[in-house]
């Protein structure tokens, strides 16, 4: 192209904060698969909550998602393959599901940072704080908050809205942020007002 | 997610090039319009020469395109808005159409390595020589070319499938990139069958 | 400057393995010091042992080291620094002390792959098998794992040549890994050859 | 380590410019090095205006240099390779040599970002504007010039502190910048104090 791209989307305002929902769509073909799903339906209610208090606050709500292999930059097929996929998997989709203005990240590997634009996008809605929510909390949860955290952003994990394949695992996972030296909160004491205003 | 993520596409075995047609669906909103189109459009006929040959010799095509300021990894939003502008757009977006097994990679940026997964894709395709052709040569193809230069692959651009606002931009550009070490090769002198043994 | 960087440094041939030494040369100015000190220093036999290994069978050795807030891109500070505290950091830096042939690093933040020239050197090395061990082994060690992992490299972490804070974090950090699907092995059964013809 | 690095350095107060000296200090070992050598030396003089001005205005200057197929992370060895050599390479080091509180960054590649801590070096230092002079002009400037304008800096370049292998190379990169929309400007113009306060 020969002018430099209208990088700032319109669809919200500068915003000091910004909420990353990560691999909630999926048809969770993965090893454990019940043990898995069955932590994830437990976080997703607390995921929801955060999920209204952001949307509520004005705060941009980012999809980052596995793009399974497929390298076709079309996070629709994704979410129409959870949907198909029915029970838990599009339970769990249609509980957490994106509007329209809603941004959305395919991402290759763990880390939603990685092989990804997300970087340039928090940049362009200016937060500086992520709160980040997701499966699983000790694998794409964590390799997301420790690239955050060496980013420079202050990374909150919502630990009540994540779930990893067993609880010993989760909880391991969060001391480890909390050591590293993030936040690790519940999603009922997460104030996205406070938060705005740092 | 809690396996790693297959990341080989099953749709092409290891192929050891690949031909990456940046920028080419758009609705040109841009300074210019009209005698960058007219460049475009004589580089079209060379770029449908690329990817026949291409197709022919079984070699990945990979769509490297703007997301608008969008953020939503909706490529076919992209493609959709090309068709609707009619004329010289859809014209050219019909030319050089994606096929389902193609690959497709949303850029922020002028660079389709720069917040992309760009990079991962062609080390899973097993890709070390990239053909390149666009818009604009001088700007978004010479910024990609520069990148896979230092990420040590054989970057080929093809000056004649490219194009630029004005001839002597682009000239300047290919000859730059030449300086630079890369590959200027016309759409006609590409040898798929002896890039593939290399 | 005008022509290509010759990038493959004469010191190695090709070598599919290398052995990563991350941030055993320090100061220690940290919080729980003499805890985090104790647990290096049992460590450190086992990151000798690794050393000798890898030297013995011509592994390439990469020393990533922290920048300690300074970018002055100059190692020999970071070492000099080390020696002259004296005492359990001279101690563990002479110890470990890097020949005039290894590789040195100087990483900004945890991870040795993040704004270091790390994924290139190893490109150039030929290196696509990681030992990796150091401290600490629930934040740098892990960070750099992960990234490795990410980045497809077969990331295998030496989990009694590394040290965390507590027993109980390394162990979690350990557990965590494998979960992801990383080799964790003590210094005693790496098999340099074996990786070497893999 | 066990606690976030201190990045921030104390050298300098948060500065909204920062001044980038790009492969000045070389053996020139180079292709066509008594053609490259005529342009560079005619560089140099604006060169230094820039380094003068940025020290009187406080604006912290940044040498990325070439590592040279090393990876020692040694910037003081690139530089007494650069004095031993003598004549014209120990010239022109002399004549732009750092001092102690400047910062450097050594590179694997063309641009200043690739496989660097630039990014990170910048965003401690507060600095959105990049002044950049160096060599060669059509190769590594421009590489790091597009990287820095990709990154949403906002980047100037020096053309006659800088230097190409040839005059008309140089001139059509330049030209090639001023259409992607980066400024180009002579060092007689650059105005640090208005600098400071965009």
């Amino acid at each position: 192209m020969t002018t430099p791209t209208p990088l700032k989307n319109p669809a919200h305002a500068p915003c000091a904060a910004a909420l990353v929902m990560i691999d909630f769509i999926s048809e969770w073909r993965v090893a454990d698969r019940a043990a898995l799903l069955r932590q994830v339906e437990r976080a997703v209610p607390h995921a929801v909550r955060l999920l209204l208090g952001a949307r509520r606050a004005g705060v941009p709500v980012i999809y980052a998602n596995d793009n399974f292999g497929q390298w076709r930059s079309d996070f629709s097929a994704v979410w129409s393959a959870a949907v198909a996929a029915g029970e838990a998997p599009a339970r769990i989709a249609a509980a957490v599901a994106p509007e329209e203005s809603d941004y959305r990240v395919l991402k290759p590997k763990h880390s939603a940072f990685f092989g990804t634009p997300l970087d340039l996008l928090l940049e362009h809605l200016g937060a500086s704080t992520l709160v980040l929510c997701g499966v699983a909390g000790n694998q794409c949860v964590t390799a997301t908050a420790i690239d955050a955290h060496m980013r420079d952003y202050t990374a909150v994990v919502v630990h009540d809205a994540s779930a990893s394949r067993t609880a010993s695992l989760h909880r391991h996972a969060m001391e480890q942020l909390k050591d590293l030296g993030l936040g690790v909160v519940a999603a009922g004491s997460v104030r996205w007002t406070t938060l705005l205003k740092t």
